[in-house]
């Protein structure tokens, strides 16, 4: 057990090492270091992310992080409102902006289908997005969900939950490795697969 | 260029980036997971950055990190005060009195002699160690420096300087892996070190 000499330095590094891949050595360097920094970068850092906690809202319609009622994205009359890409996560959003091969909008599920975590259709952004898409206006949903079991389950739920709709739904093209998590895909890759997305059979 | 979708987001990534070793990826994970996390989780963490940084002190003999004026080391009174293990961080008080072979004091130079990164003498903890040593008491100084070109270096300018006192001059034993940091060596080669310290020739 490891004996530090302070009780505030302890309990930052306690802090720290809750944050996922920050052991106790790692903790206790990053504390070390911001010790020898000036008191204001410390402070930074800590509003930063205090503030961004209180005040960051999620888009209405999209679900993507976002500074407004509406994001950035979703208001954006230039872009396409007849496509949605569907996403699980903040960093998929990202992750395909970058490519600069989708100008539509996102529908961001908050996750994807995992039993195994215990995430259900009812803790994603389901609902919301058939919603969207009852409301018309839409002509197609393009998948982009990771390759995985749950990615797969998570598209063929969504499918059958749009199937009555006249919307045409597409997926991905598995340029993307099996496997692999979507952020983490290189960029010519994902423009590609978005590029080259075929019709969604849902078997 | 990444496009974040809030600016709040962005600065506390931004600010997260900052910390050594932590990319712009990383620190998107850690900010987002932080977000997914209750509000006071959040704040606790700040918080502890700040009081830390705020109020966490440096023991007024050994300059060891202390809560208090002098360090629950320096103030033990069970401890041996008539040996200084002389170390470089607080990282290396740690990973001694990890090892449970120490029951002395420490003085922490805040460094080692690094003409490349601009650190000499003048900038660590020296002057204060003669400072302890002139004041009589000490039978031995244990050099327990990192056993790199910048440690010896350390412990020659520090023998140098205690040349004229009455007192023990010994270095850990080299049992430590030449070119290793300190902080990293396991216990049981660390312990040992200290156990077969042998008289410094200074040469």
């Amino acid at each position: 057990m490891t004996q530090y000499p302070s009780r505030l330095l302890e309990r930052a590094v306690q802090e720290f090492s809750k944050l996922p891949g920050i052991g106790r050595k790692t903790a206790l360097r990053l504390v070390l270091h911001l010790l020898r920094q000036e008191t204001t970068e410390v402070e930074q850092l800590a509003d930063a992310l205090v503030t961004m906690k209180n005040e960051v809202r999620f888009c209405s319609v999209c679900h993507n992080i976002s500074d407004t009622e509406v994001c950035p994205i979703c208001s954006d009359e230039r872009r396409d409102a007849t496509t949605i890409c569907v996403v699980e996560n903040v960093q998929d959003v990202m992750a395909i902006e970058n490519t600069q091969q989708f100008h539509g909008l996102y529908h961001v599920l908050g996750g994807i289908i995992s039993p195994m975590d215990g995430i259900g259709p009812g803790n994603l952004e389901i609902d919301s997005l058939v919603q969207r898409v009852s409301e018309g206006g839409v002509k197609e949903v393009i998948l982009a969900l990771s390759p995985t079991m749950e990615g797969d389950t998570t598209c063929f739920y969504i499918f059958r939950k749009l199937a009555s709709f006249d919307v045409k739904l597409s997926i991905i093209a598995r340029g993307v490795s099996v496997g692999n998590e979507l952020e983490y895909t290189d960029e010519v890759t994902l423009g590609r697969s978005i590029l080259n997305r075929t019709p969604f059979e849902g078997k």
